[in-house]
């Protein structure tokens, strides 16, 4: 049985306000929570309802053990306090703490590999898709402007489908972080060289503005190359985390092979 | 003044099977009006709260005439109807009702040009983004199986950005519809032939099934080749919208010259 302080504190986690007070962060339902357990994310608590508590045990005897990482507790609850603590109107069976963590951006890092810049990205669902696609395309790191949607607001944790948990992220002053790049940095805008003729890089920071507005006058300054993707139709844009997914997978194709589709 | 019946057929039009039986649909709010208005759609009527009827005549006085597009009557209402007949929480001041149209399937016209086919994409989000993308491209069609979300959803019409009012959609049998192509089925899955070795493909059919359960056998065996995205990372799948977008990139890539990045 929880406190009415407590429920509180889990309710008040909501806000990002409160978030960076606590240090804690929540993420609700069952599919969330297996992706990250399944990635070993460090939850420090586990709320079930009754009914939740069998689904979470099993999928917690099913990942092996990790030493690094301590299974959390599960704490079962009343549907009542779940109800109480949950950030939605319709609340899951199960809502999991983890302690919020930030990793500096080293002064060097984005000179190696490669990096995902978000300028402004203000939609979380936006925000989420794109760490789905950084980690689909192994990029080295994302970078969130001070501007965009909060890391560890539910709706990105849950659009990432789990990337959240093996993305490395960082949010920095973007426009300060590219002075220091020696890579090339390229800005997609809808003036630009053509991405199908990219030549390989496997160096190099891909700059994403918001949908909105585009990239900001700061970071726009600090782009050494600005690429878009050929129109051939009559849509005014297409949306950010498209735009993303379609400059990396332009990337990777110029450094590897490729194969064949059979049947051609 | 608006009479109470007349209010809640308005307000009816929010479900699918009153928009079936009254051939009619519905979009809300200033964006998506001005969007499919610069587009010609034929608006029957549109219904605006007094602050927002100077916006709206605005809109309609710098659209160019064109004969075959009446402009609808703009008829103003008050806040409270308005409230009643809005299928949303928080009304905006414009409310636009269109006629539902739906364009039969010509036998043979997959057999020109690229289409996209939608598999059972259920969430109109992504089928609204799916048309944007198509209309991007420049496709010269879309074809919706019987279980994608309905086209004339709000959703649906508010994500495509007004792709809605300029790319040719069809609802169709899928799977019986592509028995007659006689032109290459390219199916998205997780296993088949590398997207980046596509050869130039004029004339074809690119095939997304819904993100959580991919093809549908019946859709499958229709299939020629399937294609899948190289993954350089860890995420387990991306987003159907996402596939689609980088399979037509990857088709006109191969069918265009492509230009240069200048700074390389």
């Amino acid at each position: 049985m929880l406190t009415k302080a407590e429920l509180q504190r889990l309710r008040s986690l909501r806000e990002k306000k409160h978030r960076e007070e606590l240090g804690r962060f929540v993420v609700e339902g069952e599919k969330v929570t297996a992706e990250l357990l399944a990635a070993y994310y460090p939850f420090e608590e586990i709320y079930v309802t009754s009914s939740g508590r069998d689904d979470i045990e099993r999928l917690l005897a099913a990942i092996p053990d990790r030493p690094s990482t301590p299974r959390p507790p599960v704490i079962e609850i009343t549907d009542e306090e779940m109800a109480r603590a949950s950030h939605f109107p319709t609340p899951s069976r199960v809502f999991a703490v983890g302690r919020i963590h930030r990793d500096p951006l080293a002064p060097d890092a984005l000179n190696e590999g490669l990096t995902l810049a978000l300028d402004g990205v203000q939609d979380p669902g936006n925000v989420g898709t794109l760490l789905r696609i950084a980690d689909w395309f192994g990029l080295s790191r994302v970078v969130l402007s001070l501007d965009c949607a909060d890391l560890f607001h539910q709706k990105v944790i849950n659009a990432s489908m789990g990337s959240f948990a093996r993305v490395s992220v960082h949010t920095a002053d973007l426009s300060l972080a590219l002075a220091d790049a020696k890579v090339p940095v390229l800005g997609c805008d809808l003036i630009g060289g053509d991405v199908h003729a990219l030549p390989s890089l496997h160096d190099a920071v891909i700059v994403i503005g918001s949908e909105g507005s585009g990239l900001s006058p700061a970071v726009k300054s600090r782009v050494t190359s600005f690429v878009t993707i050929p129109r051939y139709g009559r849509a005014e844009s297409l949306n950010a985390a498209i735009a993303a997914a379609i400059v990396c997978d332009n990337l990777r194709r110029s450094s590897a092979g490729g194969g064949s589709v059979p049947g051609f």
